[in-house]
């Protein structure tokens, strides 16, 4: 058996039935109802750490935190943080300084490369912890064997399609979660789940569950190398 | 209540979880197995006529025939054709002469515009019947009026994502069918279950049926315009 030197990873994101997260301006849409974020805050409590791309911060400004207080109590009982650590995929440090995501309702660690500017990195030091994997893309298996030795056992991945994509590339991922919101967004251009080149040839899954949770349906995926 | 003008129009299309239908290439990809590919024949044995546009055409070059040979023999009991009639949404008349769409199995309607050139219509006319339904673009409402009128009762429509968009602009779609099968595809420019434009309100829809069926899962839903 080979050592794991990546924590358990899994993705989860809530789409339209055709498959996309937001439109062609990228602005946000309720996709899901109330018992699907119940679920995902359930997932956020689970996880140790919740990665997301650039593009989502810039795009949706998430805290990325717990929204249930009990949740959030439940994890301290336990010895936790009240939140996951947040992970920012972010190549040149282009998080604004006044994300969500750098509030101090949680710690931050932003994943860069060498491409990142050193004032910026002196600024953003301040509200999080800034290292860098690589020299122009953040080399993620790098940054998942970082998590690993930092403690974090289950990583979830919230998005977007580019960084999911560089994820199931490089084989760090182990699950989908895929919620599909009962509306069609469309759009050639859209973004959708998986975004960035087609793979070469398809990555199998194997169906784990599927059930109807409020007006969409919910499935979770093992992905098979 | 409204008098009926159209025919019931349903959606059938299978995609990967990420919602694409095919990769960047726009090459076939197996994306269901046989328990979904009998479902689709028994769909395509309850229509009276497929409609598809030009690029599905190009694309894959789909025959649109019932595969089971006792689904057509039900049919001729029933009084029918063995196989329902095919339409194809085809602008400029772009559809191959030895397109299997043309074959001898079914008959086949090009709906087309007055951009057609004079000699290709002359020739397709050989072997399909072809209709004008509009200037530069294929006024779908005027065809399904006219679908309609020939006796068409039910329609069903196997894509792709632009004439599924466009259908579903007209408002002439009343349920889509979805396979999501087990794999991911991925890529920011690979045709999509529902391409085009967004639309700039996200198209409702009401989940009517969902179940495992072979690796992937089968969803049904009710567009609520």
């Amino acid at each position: 058996m080979p050592i794991l030197t990546k924590p358990f990873t899994f993705v989860n994101v809530a789409a339209s039935v055709d498959g996309k997260i937001s439109d062609e301006s990228r602005k946000q849409i309720k996709i899901s109802g109330k018992e699907d974020f119940l679920r995902v805050d359930k997932l956020r409590a689970f996880a140790d750490a919740i990665m997301v791309g650039i593009g989502t911060v810039i795009s949706d400004n998430p805290s990325l935190t717990i929204k249930s207080e009990a949740l959030r109590m439940e994890r301290i009982r336990n010895g936790k943080t009240p939140n996951p650590l947040r992970v920012v995929v972010d190549s040149r440090l282009r998080t604004p300084s006044d994300s969500n995501v750098l509030n101090d309702e949680a710690e931050t660690l932003l994943a860069t490369t060498e491409l990142a500017d050193n004032e910026r990195r002196a600024k953003l030091s301040k509200r999080a912890r800034v290292e860098v994997f690589g020299n122009q893309k953040v080399d993620l298996k790098q940054l998942s064997r970082f998590l690993h030795d930092i403690g974090i056992e289950r990583l979830m991945v919230e998005g977007g399609g580019t960084l999911i994509n560089s994820m199931l590339r490089e084989k760090l991922i182990d699950e989908l979660n895929i919620y599909y919101g009962n509306i069609v967004i469309g759009g050639r251009t859209s973004p959708t789940i998986v975004d960035g080149s087609s793979f070469e040839f398809p990555i199998k899954l194997e169906l784990l569950n599927f059930q109807r949770l409020g007006d969409g349906v919910y499935t979770r995926w093992r992905v098979l190398y």
